[in-house]
């Protein structure tokens, strides 16, 4: 192979066992990944008219015409002001020499599938859902498996310790149970979640609002380089594209559709968190929330979420798999085993009859009639089987109470 | 007068300025009154085929049939046990000199309407809520009066802190609101609703398990008193009937029928603030949760009614308003004003524009338009637009942002 450069999928330095390889690089391959690469530079996503264009012409074609301003109005609205900047082929070796590689829809890492929801909802008519043209990734996972029964879990970056704790314990969980954890990376809920996936050794996925080379949020440097190597972090922004808030919320439809289901772990009443929810359910997909105390700000957002059902309340990890609707690897039951009584089970004249007697003075089966209101005659057809069921006794004076200790019994 | 002994339906020594009057009594109401008394005490709660009767027949007749054992095999079942106890007229003057008078369908101050959510679900087959025959009532309140909008507020007896604080700030802010509080007076949310109501002034009423004359529980002697004095104590079991949990369970059917809602402030997942609001569903009125943190086990029964949406979440006195569908006496928006950023309102390409400059140093056009991806004309337009809106400045070196102060503004 002597024409074009090596700006091959599989990643260079990196930990790297990921899709593709250095070796047999397809020039079709690389034709589309260069296009590809130039429409991500040149059209801030999303860019409805510009995936439409690619969808409909491939993307080679789509790009060359681009270039040359040979287009429908509605993908030159989206691609004048920077359809000049060609730096594609550099881009992508920069991004090679780095580690990172750009994921394309004629990969076989490409996730197409839940991909698809994004593409559904804009035929729907959702605004600002189109889908990627591409997807800039770093670190060794394989994209198309960390999708595989995903969650998202997302919240405000004014976070307080209980949501911390809790997007960590809920993230850990998941990942035990085989789930692989999404999340923005940012600051409060987002890095908790990430780092408690990593604590439980991985797979979590950071998707990005700015381009993967820009150390954003500074202070999450160290833990982005973490989830690179123990999963992928993701990215539709071309390198060097800064973060801004409307990049954010654009990012939210990619934590949204690459994952079954979108944990709001905090969210104040203007958290950036109710966007990716509004965003998830718009997909289709399912919206969770945690609640809190009801004094606490950062629980406003989630309380609103699930108030209006715009988000199912969830208390555990065993409520967010069973809310995506898995069961999981392990063998689990849907809740808790619930206490029961001794007289669990006792019909309602029995339990009448049951409460009628005292603990230690017993007393003739006539009284405990009247003072249940049960007929005398069940009443002596009651008193025997309380008996053999150990509820109840004999003693000289008549019928008593026995003393019965609770206590929990697994549900059969 | 001569013929009966007074057992008028006006209190004796209470506060009393209830309804009847201990002047004029009438006869036909008084022998219906002493054959309701009569069929309380011998036909334990619920007995729907002893209200059918009555219903079919008058009080006066189906209690003469009842003592006469007269009656279908569904009436025996019910009264066969007690029906030799003949103490109505000797325990309604008892219960006049105590202050508490028994209230009957005959009475203007039986509460009809809310009551008829019972005569409807048990017709629809709801098993357990059978209309009462009659209320022993204690207090001034006229019963008629106090169940106007009332919301009941329940929950587990072995509360946490949070939760007592919970359910008193939200029966304080109701009765505040003019929205009278019932509750079980049971220790923990009971007991707190039943003083947050009381620091409002009241009016708040509780409704008991066991006769009005048993001092139950022990320690809220007190309270009961208090309520009394300021609004009404409730039973539909005759005097001396001693608690027992069936009949809590029973009780909870007449907490929910004289309601509009029940909101549940925290319930472990075998309170019977659970079945409480089971009852309420079953019923048709509104159901209510209160959230708490995930870890405490006195919200799991509160999160499951929320999770399985047999509960609206509920985090404050307007949106238990809301729910139960009153606007109440004072103005209100439906929720606190949100706080509001300086480009709310602004579409998506002056966001990204506003986005791409800097706080400092200023840019030129064209590099706004390549770093917002925003066409190199609509910028042109954009930027004296958001100058007038104050959001951006013109300087030395072109385009810069201006520093704008987010506020809380309230919504229109």
């Amino acid at each position: 192979m002597t024409t074009g450069p090596d700006i091959g999928t599989g990643p260079g330095p990196g930990p790297g066992t990921g899709a593709g390889g250095d070796v047999a690089v397809d020039v079709a391959a690389d034709e589309a990944r260069v296009a590809r690469a130039y429409l991500l530079g040149v059209a801030e996503p999303p860019a409805p008219a510009v995936a439409a264009f690619v969808a409909e012409h491939g993307p080679a074609v789509a790009a060359a015409r681009v270039r040359r301003g040979e287009v429908p109005a509605g993908v030159a609205q989206e691609t004048q002001a920077r359809r000049h900047v060609d730096r594609a082929v550099d881009t992508l070796r920069t991004a090679h020499e780095a580690g990172h590689r750009l994921v394309t829809p004629e990969d076989d890492e490409w996730p197409a599938w839940p991909l698809l929801s994004l593409q559904i909802a804009t035929g729907r008519g959702v605004r600002d859902v189109a889908p990627p043209v591409g997807l800039w990734v770093r670190g060794g996972g394989r994209l198309d498996e960390v999708v595989e029964g995903a969650v998202a879990i997302v919240g405000a970056r004014a976070a307080s310790e209980y949501g911390e704790h809790t997007a960590a314990e809920l993230a850990n969980g998941l990942v035990r149970d085989g789930t692989p954890v999404f999340s923005g990376a940012a600051y409060g809920i987002d890095g908790a979640a990430h780092r408690g996936a990593l604590a439980a050794g991985g797979p979590t996925v950071a998707v990005l609002g700015c381009g993967l080379d820009i150390a954003y949020p500074a202070g999450h440097v160290g833990l982005l380089n973490r989830i690179a190597a123990e999963g992928v972090v993701v990215s539709e922004y071309a390198p060097g594209t800064p973060p801004a808030r409307h990049r954010f919320l654009v990012r939210n439809r990619l934590l949204a559709a690459l994952t079954s289901g979108t944990v709001v772990v905090e969210a104040g009443r203007r958290s950036g968190a109710r966007n990716t929810a509004a965003t998830a359910g718009a997909l289709g997909k399912v919206v969770m929330a945690v609640p809190g105390p009801i004094g606490a700000a950062t629980s406003v957002g989630c309380h609103e979420l699930i108030r209006e059902s715009h988000a199912t309340l969830v208390a555990s990890v065993d409520e967010v798999l069973d809310t995506v609707g898995r069961s999981g690897g392990m063998t689990r039951t849907a809740t808790a085993p619930r206490p029961r009584r001794a007289t669990d089970g006792l019909g309602p004249e029995a339990l009448r009859v049951h409460e009628a007697l005292a603990e230690r003075d017993g007393s003739a089966a006539e009284h405990v009639a009247e003072a249940a209101g049960v007929p005398l005659a069940r009443v002596r057809a009651l008193l025997p089987e309380l008996e053999l069921s150990g509820l109840v006794e004999r003693c000289e004076t008549g019928w008593r109470r026995a003393r019965v200790t609770s206590a929990p019994v697994p549900r059969g």
